[in-house]
């Protein structure tokens, strides 16, 4: 497979806010050959990179990923693979306000010559939309076949229908919103509250003397990192991230084993007299390993942008937002994701309904909850492929207009157990 | 109505892990007469007090409510009310590890002079329970009619049936259940790192010159509080407390009026240009509140005993270790509530059912959440009240066998779209 892994300078950018900064980078990642025809583009979620498959540079290259291991999407993008790469010409940009080589708080102020930090300009998701359109231009890409995404990146794909409609055949967004819920705002503004108040956050200026990419916690740069806070809010994601469901059968109550001794901050003695549990452990662990990878300031940025996106902004409804987009989409949902709900999916896919866009709400009856997305490729692959193929009457691909003739048992519920 | 306020010395008193202290301190109150056999304990959830009914002191006896302006479950508990004083003598203790009169972390160790911190003895469900026989003892309580009690104030009131099965008549667990599940159990955790992490909290040694109750965030005493991390800890508490629905009809997505204008945490300067939502202004003035009412270690040792209970602990199973017990039981739940659910109250009535204890599983429809059992007396008190008369024959008192042969829309779903 043809791969490339680069940053294209896309010069001065001016910011939905009205603030300019005089170079915005943006790293990407391409996979497969362009044929004209055949781009997808792939949005990443709110911690996510331009890294979307698996694949090894062997050309001299050194893949901008920032400490990433692993391609956040290799089940599903790659040769023969529900987005294969062997038919479609693949592009993964990271957004504006991250840390994986695109320009964001923790990249170098040309002016000041130190890190941005809080001077960096506030990001929207039309913000990230419009920088991709600069680089797909920059790649000789005019319209795409489509554009994929979950999580926030299923709004990043939204806002492509509605800011270049004419732009994109098919929209696939997955596990997403036309706007977040109150409930996710609220932990969101907790998680961002917690890197606020950790005294290492200094304002956003804790960088010390050397900018760089990445929220590395060693202070071997001369500062210290809200590295407690930052820990505290990839906590509060990672709850988000899973179900209950799915969090008794990874957890239950265990206890964790000796090894996972509780060592990574400051505890009572009273701890001891406790079991400390499987799930407080995989919580640390996460926490542990997300603290060395991404920047804090990062995280307040884009979990801003995320909060802040409503598709119907500037519009009267969702519907109307979409109502320019001329081609099909496919939304899929997760029965077990309260991050992203089924009925937003459905309220969504209502909207592509009134717009008069074909559309398919493929809903997967899962307890992965938010992960499902990245944890279910043989329950999202199917829908996707055929769906690039063949559209909303891909063979994979259901829609809950359809089940409600067939008595499936989907049906949005209003007053669940849970809601 | 007598009531009456005060405080009992329990002198030694040895903890469930083998610890003692020298004197055991317990905050109560008591409303109406004691008539030999309608005595009706209230146990209080987390971060509540002794003070359950809110009359005023008028014999120059100083409330032992740590600053708490109001009574936490007046609208059930009064002259004429569910639970009713003019009928009922209803006893209410401050739980051992609490900051509300009773001794805890904050109280000061006789042996040093100074508070106990992170010196005092961990405590658990079982040592509020034993804590509670040994005040209605002095107060010359055998036998109870009744225990009633939410939330961990639930878990209590299973913790009377299970310790002294003899002494209680009917218990009425409310939003609780046999054991939190992983879920909360990782919120908890969060929570409790968020304190942790707090440099202020400083292994729990941060009262300063002089012990005293409460959280009082100033530092007249000569000590920082880590109130940030306990603002933290608490709003997530207030996440758990109301739901997706509540807190759509709440506050939705709306901006905050500039009245609430964000100050009490430092910010990011990007801040300014998203808006600053009512969602994030009530959990700022809720945890602006509470630091100032809580203790820190408190909210430490209360929520692991919250976290540690397990009504199977000793036992075969919930049902074993009720099995003893020959009252009844009302177990209450709220379809809205994800911090203690229906599904988890069904599995303690079937406990009861299958110690052969006669219960019914009263399942009150609302979109309140946790919250619930606080705020909709409307429905919660004329069960409580028949059933504190009449048992589980009570006229208001529904179950959801029953409804299973009535065809009603509620039964236990274990694939929820929020499961």
């Amino acid at each position: 497979m043809k791969a490339t892994a680069g940053t294209i300078d896309l010069g001065e950018f001016e910011f939905e806010n009205g603030e300019s900064i005089p170079s915005l980078e943006v790293a990407y990642e391409t996979y497969g050959e362009f044929e004209g025809d055949n781009a997808v583009l792939v949005c990443h979620a709110l911690t996510g990179s331009a890294h979307v498959a698996n694949r090894r540079l062997t050309d001299g290259e050194s893949p901008v990923t920032g400490g990433q291991a692993r391609a956040w999407w290799d089940d599903i993008v790659g040769p023969g693979k529900a987005v294969d790469t062997k038919e479609y010409y693949v592009v993964c940009t990271n957004v504006p306000g991250s840390c994986y080589g695109t320009t964001g708080p923790s990249s170098e102020n040309p002016e000041t010559g130190e890190p941005y930090g809080t001077d960096f300009p506030p990001v929207t998701v039309t913000d990230w939309t419009r920088a991709q359109r600069e680089v797909l231009n920059e790649l000789g890409v005019g319209r795409l076949h489509a554009v994929v995404g979950g999580s926030v990146g299923g709004m990043n794909v939204l806002e492509w229908g509605k800011l270049y409609p004419d732009d994109v055949r098919r929209l696939v967004p997955v596990a997403t919103a036309a706007r977040l819920d109150p409930q996710c705002l609220a932990i969101d503004a907790i998680a961002r509250r917690s890197i606020m108040t950790d005294p290492n956050w200094n304002g956003g200026d804790y960088y010390g003397v050397s900018a760089e990419g990445g929220g590395s916690s060693d202070d071997s740069d001369g500062g210290e990192h809200p590295d407690h806070g930052l820990a505290l809010a990839r906590q509060l994601g990672h709850v988000m991230y899973l179900s209950k469901a799915s969090m008794e059968q990874k957890f239950g109550r265990r206890a964790a084993g000796r090894d996972a001794a509780q060592d990574v901050f400051p505890s009572d003695p009273a701890a001891g007299f406790f079991p400390y549990r499987d799930v407080e452990s995989y919580l640390d662990y996460q926490a542990d390993k997300f603290v060395d990878r991404f920047d804090a300031n990062s995280y307040l940025y884009l979990t801003r942008a995320m909060d802040n996106y409503d598709l119907a902004g500037g519009y009267d409804s969702d519907a109307a937002a979409l109502a320019a987009f001329e081609g099909e989409a496919l939304v899929i949902s997760f029965t077990g994701d309260w991050h992203f709900t089924s009925e937003q999916s459905e309220s969504l896919a209502d909207a592509f309904r009134e717009a008069s866009v074909p559309v398919a709400h493929h809903v997967i009856d899962s307890d992965h909850g938010h992960d499902a997305f990245l944890v279910e490729p043989e329950n999202v692959g199917p829908p996707v492929a055929d769906f690039l193929s063949d559209g909303v009457e891909g063979r994979a691909v259901t829609d809950t207009a359809e089940d409600e003739d067939e008595g499936s048992d989907f049906a949005p519920v209003h007053t669940s157990l849970f809601s």
